[in-house]
């Protein structure tokens, strides 16, 4: 143990010294990458998507709207086109093939690969395919991608990091107990994470104690929903693949939702009947944690409401965004603001504004107490 | 009031309605802006650089090196024309001229202007200059300007807000308390935070509850480390506005601090005698999670060594460096690591690697314990 730690810290420190020798800015470790201009990315058409399908580990396909002729149309694919080389560039050597698949030229393609949402990028990894449904940066395209490439299943011991799981509240989290590896129970629960990785984290234990302090027994499996302390369990264990993504799937909408750039069109798409609550708040900031930790109450009282979806949107995590917002509803996000966005139905849903919270009133004292729509009483 | 929230909805509610109009991909009220392929950014030279200065009410200049005639320094160049053009995009209306000083064509003009460090963006405002020498992607600039357009001082009143203080221990924090906000030490700290703004967000309180909540006196000023329990008071009220810059530059190299996107390289370069503890570890992983509490209880511990300096690196937070980081240390990123960085110095410091701690070891059992440097020697 010893010695791998010492020859680790040697080669630790060989490698910076070469660093240092090349580089006189002090930054030596933290060069950021920037774009080396080699061509990665590939045109995929009629006459070499099978072979490229055929032949790489894992493929992610960019389905884009065909960009046209005009010049501000050839900018922006251009630009999306130099996004994928960086992400495919800083994956180099992690066996991920790239590719562009154009929703107009080689439409017959897309079909055969079942893509079908322009604009998503989709992910073929053994018999699996994602999709991405998320903010087109390099940044969130290349964390979806590493994640993906994770262990599909986080083993928990002992209580600290019982306390991770507790203190990521702001996602849902599946956690599963069992004998041991080899068990065909936990094989099932592992096939079923593949399934929603990286959107939605499992974690396993096979430790007694770590299961006794979740009140969990042998082949449990519970769901955690955002912002809630009491997790679901699944009734008749144990239980097979199919059983636990049914699970997983009916419980996946929680009341109160966080905006992630990594999945946020599939979660703003997953409306009730057109219409989501939405809570601008960033949490960095004291109004903004203030406001956030009256929303949680609300969201856990009527956690049980199936027609009530809140989803929390932290600026700070869309900078690029923030202007749109401010235009686009009025408001100023400077501060914390909540309203009710309904893209298709008419009707009077009631919004009210952060300020109201400095005059110490109470989230029942205002609007929420009213019935913004049949069965969505809101009492915190 | 409640007239201002009807009005308010009704105006949601319009603007919505019109997308919906527009937009059949369900996807209102979300789209991300894309490059409209405006050129909004200038290029400073000696014929127009007076001028542009004395018009701008915020400028913001990025001093980059000269790109050379290269086909691959020119795509480089090129993507980075194109991240400002975007962040001056989604920032138009703003006031904020964007602008390009070329290090060797304009060499003339960077030194009257004061620029120093290539790769580095300064903003000018007021009359302060401010440098980003953080990651140079839209996100994170945009972020950067946004925060700097804010208030300099966010107030605090009642106990929700205070949580929010303690909830963001990952940054040092400034708080005061004054009589109310026309009080000449009030304007003091005001005037000091604008030094700080955004790296070191200011809080001021004129409630007497809320002060007394946090320990404090009439015109006290706290400086919070992070990840420590223990603020620390100035001596000696009240304070000048040079005073409190003083006290907060004195404090302001924490004994653990997080690498962060907005100003990575001025964290990376301030380091001792050549020398950091580099810990990666992703806070949304149990191992991480783990690991990062021992961290905390080690800086905690070691507060008062000014010799000692901390650097945790999340990740997540870097998806593009992960790949240049495993290859350059030869460590895994999937897993919490911890090694000695040093750029200047030949001499073995130690290492060891998150495995350890499954075995049920304390940090005080490894080699954490002996002495890696005169005066470092560090127990939980």
């Amino acid at each position: 143990m010893r010695s791998a730690s010492l020859s680790m810290a040697l080669f630790l420190l060989i490698s910076l010294l070469s660093f240092s020798l090349s580089s006189s800015s002090g930054e030596a470790g933290l060069r950021f990458p920037r774009y080396d201009g080699k061509e990665r990315v590939l045109d995929i058409d009629a006459e070499n998507w099978k072979r490229i399908v055929k032949e790489s580990p894992m493929l992610c396909l960019l389905y884009h709207d065909s960009p046209g002729s005009g010049n501000t149309a050839q900018k922006q694919f251009h630009l999306t086109e130099l996004t994928l080389e960086m992400v495919a560039q800083v994956l180099d050597g992690r066996g991920i093939t790239f590719g562009l698949v154009d929703a107009k030229k080689d439409k017959k393609v897309a079909k055969k690969l079942g893509l079908k949402e322009t604009g998503s990028m989709y992910i073929f990894k053994e018999d699996h395919l994602i999709e991405f449904d998320g903010e087109l940066s390099a940044h969130v395209i290349t964390e979806f991608l590493l994640d993906l490439m994770d262990d599909p299943v986080e083993f928990l011991t002992g209580e600290a990091e019982l306390r991770a799981i507790y203190a990521l509240d702001d996602v849902s989290r599946v956690i599963g107990y069992f004998k041991n590896v080899d068990s065909e129970h936990y094989k099932a629960f592992e096939d079923a994470a593949r399934d929603f990785q990286p959107h939605i984290p499992f974690y396993a234990t096979i430790d007694k104690a770590t299961a006794k302090k979740l009140s969990m027994k042998l082949n449990d499996v519970q769901f955690h929903e955002p912002f809630t302390d009491h997790p679901v369990n699944m009734a008749d264990k144990p239980h097979t693949e199919d059983e636990i993504v049914h699970f997983v799937k009916e419980h996946r909408r929680a009341t109160l939702r966080k905006l992630r750039p990594e999945d946020m069109y599939e979660t703003w798409e997953d409306d009730i009947d057109g219409i989501h609550i939405v809570a601008f708040a960033e949490e960095d900031d004291p109004d903004g944690y203030e406001f956030l930790s009256i929303l949680k109450d609300v969201a856990q009282a009527n956690t049980d409401n199936p027609d009530l979806s809140i989803i929390w949107i932290d600026p700070d995590d869309f900078p690029l965004m923030i202007s749109f917002w401010e235009k686009t509803f009025g408001i100023d996000l400077f501060r914390p603001q909540i309203g009710v966005v309904n893209v298709t139905d008419v009707g009077l849903l009631g919004s009210f504004r952060k300020r109201t919270f400095h005059e110490g009133k109470k989230l029942d004292d205002l609007q929420w107490k009213h019935r913004v729509k049949t069965g969505w009483t809101l009492t915190a």
